[in-house]
């Protein structure tokens, strides 16, 4: 395999642009693996949130050129005895701790697990602090220029799994749900998502009794309008036509929504 | 035309960098234009500022590489009808929302519109409200690829034109402009430009009545000093040399700035 | 040379990603040097922070690949007479004012450091206040694509030296040193190195007197607890595990941090 045919790779880090992390992490990738496209999915997870670092990449999934790697650290664990490890699931590997930051590849039927052992793949000087840039990023390339994950470590067979997100709860009157992320627009995005709105949901209600109406898109509701709809990730969101919900309802992450369904269904 | 012959696509949006939706559309742009170079320009553009990022593709245009893609998403309308679009101006092609976004593309002699029809495209799945990923992403990547405009769908005669700008009012004494845009140094920048500045400009006032004075760069003046000058996009900047104008002066957006002129001229 | 070999260019600026700055750089890189990887190391430098950027360079040189071209701006002194510069220290070469910003090569045995002439690398139209799109990004291009440090202008002996660190104070009772950066999980950088914390450190002490407990990485400390250790640059650090130590302690830059060591040594 030449330079040419390095895989791209996808990194996911909750690292931010401010400082060098990211740079240097992109450094160690360009000089092991010549000519890869790296590609940032986001840096902007939240510090240390591993379950949403988790959901990025499943949203991001299905929009990736097969093959690929993805180079993921959302890392609290750094330098503990916390596992680094490289999955394969189809034609994609990934590569980050082994804490559930990867669950969309792990869980898939067919994934391969294998730890990462350090003395195989070169990285001498190691910090115990930085292991996106010393462990994470030369095997990402290692295995974007033809290496397997086979050849990584062991294999492992008792992978770190992410509890499954309890999701909305049932109720007489329908599903109650969260807020789960507030985007750049100030949309709030829900854990409410398409087959809870499914059949039979009638009406979103916020905390203070505000209904907003369902639209197709943000572009129908008048101007300023509050309005919910099924985003582009397939959640329920309310959002403003022109504006930011989170700032005109005063809610963020965690807020209650409540999606009434048809009473006597 | 083969991978390493895509062309360069520059991205311009208002998603800001905290949420995957840039790398989400970026990953479609490298599964169907593989190989091709992807630059953000910016996605910093304030939401939905239409505007903003029509002034900010104009002032980047002279400095493109040809041929290149620019694909550009500040689209409140998402998701309603209007038009999705492909322009071709000499060897720059534009693809976006058709709300003004692409003016300066459109404006020039010789610009060729297209709408987009979805189906032409192969956009199976597609989301109504985030046609930067399911929509515009791909026909740029078939523009980057070989694909003409005349072949995403029908000619467009009437595309949107943003309303040309009204810029600074002549009075008496000269020039009275406004603070368009805050950089990340606090400078203020307005619409008064070179030619307003041209001959003639005695004095610059601000709302309280100081008179910062023109310098060629920021560097002469005073450290700490406040002086106006033209800036590097051929706008009327007051600037802190070392701090932040914005903040010193307590202006933003909006404010007004006076040019005085030479009174008999 | 062709296009496929131009070397990669990685850049660093004050810029910010909100305006378009770094965006317009790059497209002159591009149409420059076709093909020509570019990696942000960060934009995120305090505005003007010469030292700062300095530093940041020098805490990646191991990492970058070689052969490679540093773009650095951070230029207080844009459009006064600072010279523009370019330097080659073995297979690396740096582009930026000269202004210390690029002491790391510099420094080194054997740097060459030449003035650049504006005109010798075809910079018609250069804006006073933008030299990072005008001048330095196009000499970039020029040494990515086979161009030479000593046909940029004339050999220049005397570039601007940053003043040595003046690093901690040694006292009877130990090392007193600074908080010099707060990264973007509040972790609180000093300037005491692996060697202040070498042998004979006994504890850190902070302004308020606690003394948090050394430990080799973050997941060490009790979850939420204070914790001292050397980070991933070879610098002391001030953590929280899981949370932000700037926040927790009210401190910042320029914070005082005492190092004690063994009485008696």
């Amino acid at each position: 395999m030449t330079a040419q045919d390095a895989l791209p790779i996808f990194l996911l880090t909750d690292f931010g642009l401010q400082d060098a992390y990211v740079g240097q992490m992109k450094a160690v990738l360009l000089a092991r693996a010549p000519g890869c496209a790296m590609v940032d999915l986001t840096h902007g997870i939240e510090a240390q949130d591993v379950e949403g670092g988790a959901r990025v990449i499943d949203e991001a999934l299905p929009y990736l050129p097969r093959p690929a790697v993805i180079l993921a650290v959302v890392d609290p664990g750094v330098g503990t005895d916390r596992r680094p490890i490289a999955v394969r699931w189809g034609d994609l590997v990934g590569v980050g701790p082994d804490n559930g930051l990867l669950e969309s590849l792990i869980g898939q039927d067919g994934a391969v697990v294998h730890a990462i052992d350090p003395r195989g793949v070169g990285t001498e000087a190691m910090s115990s602090t930085f292991h996106g840039r010393d462990l994470f990023a030369p095997v990402a390339a290692f295995l974007a220029t033809g290496g397997v994950v086979e050849n990584v470590g062991p294999a492992v067979d008792d992978p770190v799994r992410l509890d499954p997100y309890p999701g909305p709860t049932l109720t007489m009157d329908g599903w109650i749900g969260r807020v789960r992320d507030v985007d750049r627009f100030g949309n709030l995005i829900t854990d409410l998502g398409r087959p809870h709105v499914g059949e039979g949901a009638v009406a979103v209600e916020l905390p203070d009794g505000t209904r907003p109406p369902f639209v197709d898109t943000y572009g129908e509701a008048a101007d300023g309008a509050l309005c919910a709809l099924v985003g582009s990730g397939g959640w329920l969101e309310v959002a403003v036509n022109g504006g930011s919900a989170a700032e005109r309802l005063g809610l963020g992450r965690g807020a209650e929504v409540r999606l009434l369904v048809l009473q006597g269904r």
